[in-house]
């Protein structure tokens, strides 16, 4: 009979500034998955809002700055966007960045822990231009 | 003992414009997590075929333009491709464009519902020529 | 009582030459689906490291040409990058195209199969400025 299989699941969020701002969340990844007590599976995690993305980078100040460069080239803000002419929230920008970056993301998790690379962090982008808190819906499946 | 866990997988397609045309597709993801009897677990997605893709926007008319508009952007129909070198179909940057944007997604399942934020849908897009239907595999894992 | 769900993971490497390259990784995720017996669920693919992505294509030579130059356009390797002037390593573009296209996928399993589109392959991309073997972490969950 194989070990029995579940589902642990955890919301968190983070402070971030006006965007592109990111936040390193490998830290709150971890812990979960340890309260979890999943030792084999993965950790599926989606940022909650249109205005938010989840990726990997080395989480250091220089390839930090350069994504958030490459993320504005992507949608500049200082462009015109439609979404402006209806909404007149400013945001049409953060709303491109954010869907071609995309929601959700997958952890495997070996050994109850985390598996990537050691110069690999996984990070929340608030794309928004307000700083907010964001949030992340974390569902972990696997067994013990 | 933990509550049994199971995997339940439904596909559907829906009929698309000519490229890049987008649909909401969040009602269909919703019944297919209702229709599993799954409340807490996972909706994973996966747009089929290589013209394909999957991301989250909000789906007002405006920001569907400005997503369309930037998609164009990251791989216009009007460069020449090496694809068509060999293939003549005309749809190079298609191919490019669902590379660059992906064909999966994770929709994480709470209460028997689609955890997603207020004005964050789940969007199919067609990146071919022609108008076609396109299919997403759903395959959902969770427990009752 | 629903059949017993299990979670089967492995890892495997492939090499690339310096990047943007890209492999076709289809053959490997099918292997590990048959060896891990699952029958309907999903393979939840992640690559490791941070200059390294996962997405799907038409695997022929024109379309993967066309990929590369598209992700050369997203992070060009002869501008500046504010992570060279820290470590000197000249990947600065690598991490911003791999954050780009992002470390994860999911392919789902249908008949024991990865259900994918007839022309639509799963690669693995390697964004350093070396060859490297480059790992993936497949995580399988399904029932048999």
């Amino acid at each position: 009979m194989p070990p029995a299989m579940f589902v642990h699941c955890e919301e968190f969020d983070v402070p971030l500034r006006a965007g592109p701002d990111l936040a390193d969340v490998t830290p709150q990844i971890a812990r979960i998955i340890t309260a979890s007590g999943v030792r084999l599976g993965s950790a599926q995690l989606t940022a909650v809002g249109s205005t938010a993305s989840l990726t990997t980078i080395e989480y250091e100040p220089g390839a930090v700055e350069d994504l958030k460069q490459a993320i504005q080239r992507l949608a500049p803000p200082d462009q015109p966007y439609h979404h402006e002419m209806t909404w007149h929230d400013g945001n049409g920008h953060s709303h491109v960045q954010a869907a071609l970056l995309g929601p959700s993301l997958v952890v495997p998790i070996r050994e109850g822990r985390p598996k990537l690379g050691t110069w690999q962090q996984v990070v929340l982008i608030n794309h928004d231009i307000h700083a907010r808190r964001r949030g992340v819906e974390v569902t972990i499946i696997g067994e013990v």
